[in-house]
């Protein structure tokens, strides 16, 4: 069976401009809890979606990762609303965050980002700030499911990156074994992507061949 | 979109009964390397598949794990002839280790085997012992690639285990950043099993629906 191909484009076919400031929704881990729990009364667990997007820089591919006024790092995405569907909400999102303000609805409509595979899933059981790749044991009713889709981009597009944010590319191997400078969520990625075929020189022999050479 | 079912069944459902032993091929490491670097030298890159099978314990996911001589943990799996593809291959190396030997070829040609997805993908570069989930960059010929698969298990099964090693079901949660116990291998599994739906109680509201409740 073979690794399943991805289109990677190069990161030199991208441009990225500057859009408005996007502020953190909460000004402290408390309110931000707070909103967790007011929107769970209200409408049960909270669903939300983030994109893996993928270039390639140096022919070896890299993750986009949003940086937030110069502390964390996450990943473009956010919450959706109960009745949004991973896929159009993670578009919204994604237009909402890093699309050009003010371009046609045709694109806005998901024209240029494609959502792919569900790569994983991260569970929030309390209102604190863990998650896990599962949900743990004895835990019948988790506040948050957090699913990562690989997001394939065309081979040209123009970014709009809010003022107080970076848009880094950062190669997926930085990620591996590093949970203590980016976190668990991050530290996942190398797992997840390595089914598929997203590397520059692929040894053909990696399928099974007639006969022995 | 859904997070994928599969089916997990009761580890009271299976038996265990005994088979001759198998002794790791090589006496040391530096052995397993030279053997190695023979088949790369004969054959080009090793390929190597495992299975990820799933029992559950108290309705919570588990994986069937090999230790050997009480020491090492390993997938069951091994590596193939160049010309076995990873499916048959894989059942075919199932079979060897864990079948009930002397059973109807029918069985032994993978009626109860099921190989499901390929989940991750694991490269060794160099003639040493460390793997990585990616190709490192400037490694044009790495040496081994290590594909695990899920392997699905019908609801009941015998499965003979060779007397020097011991079959363990693991919880998932046990790998989870566990590499210091378990190695970088089984400390990935959590993230790669993340995207199904193979926990106890999924909460419905992880899809979206029609209004506010």
């Amino acid at each position: 069976m073979s690794l399943e191909a991805v289109n990677v484009h190069p990161l030199s076919g991208y441009s990225f401009i500057e859009r408005e400031s996007q502020p953190e929704e909460d000004n402290s881990v408390t309110a931000r809890l707070k909103r967790l729990e007011d929107q769970y009364a209200e409408s049960g667990i909270r669903r939300s979606v983030e994109a893996i997007m993928l270039v390639n820089v140096h022919d070896f591919p890299h993750v986009l990762v949003l940086q937030v006024a110069n502390a964390f790092y996450k990943l473009p995405g956010g919450y959706l609303d109960p009745v949004e569907s991973d896929s159009s909400g993670l578009i919204t999102r994604l237009n909402e965050q890093l699309g050009v303000p003010f371009t046609p609805s045709l694109i806005h409509a998901g024209g240029d980002w494609k959502v792919g595979d569900l790569l994983g899933t991260w569970w929030r059981p309390n209102y604190d700030t863990f998650y896990y790749p599962y949900i743990p044991a004895h835990i019948s009713q988790p506040k948050e499911c957090k699913k990562l889709y690989l997001v394939e981009l065309p081979p040209n597009k123009t970014f709009a990156v809010p003022v107080n944010m970076k848009l880094h590319a950062i190669p997926v191997y930085e990620f591996y074994d590093n949970a203590a400078r980016y976190g668990p969520q991050f530290a996942g990625i190398p797992y997840i992507l390595s089914k598929y075929g997203i590397y520059h020189q692929l040894p053909a022999e990696t399928e099974a061949h007639g006969g022995k050479r």
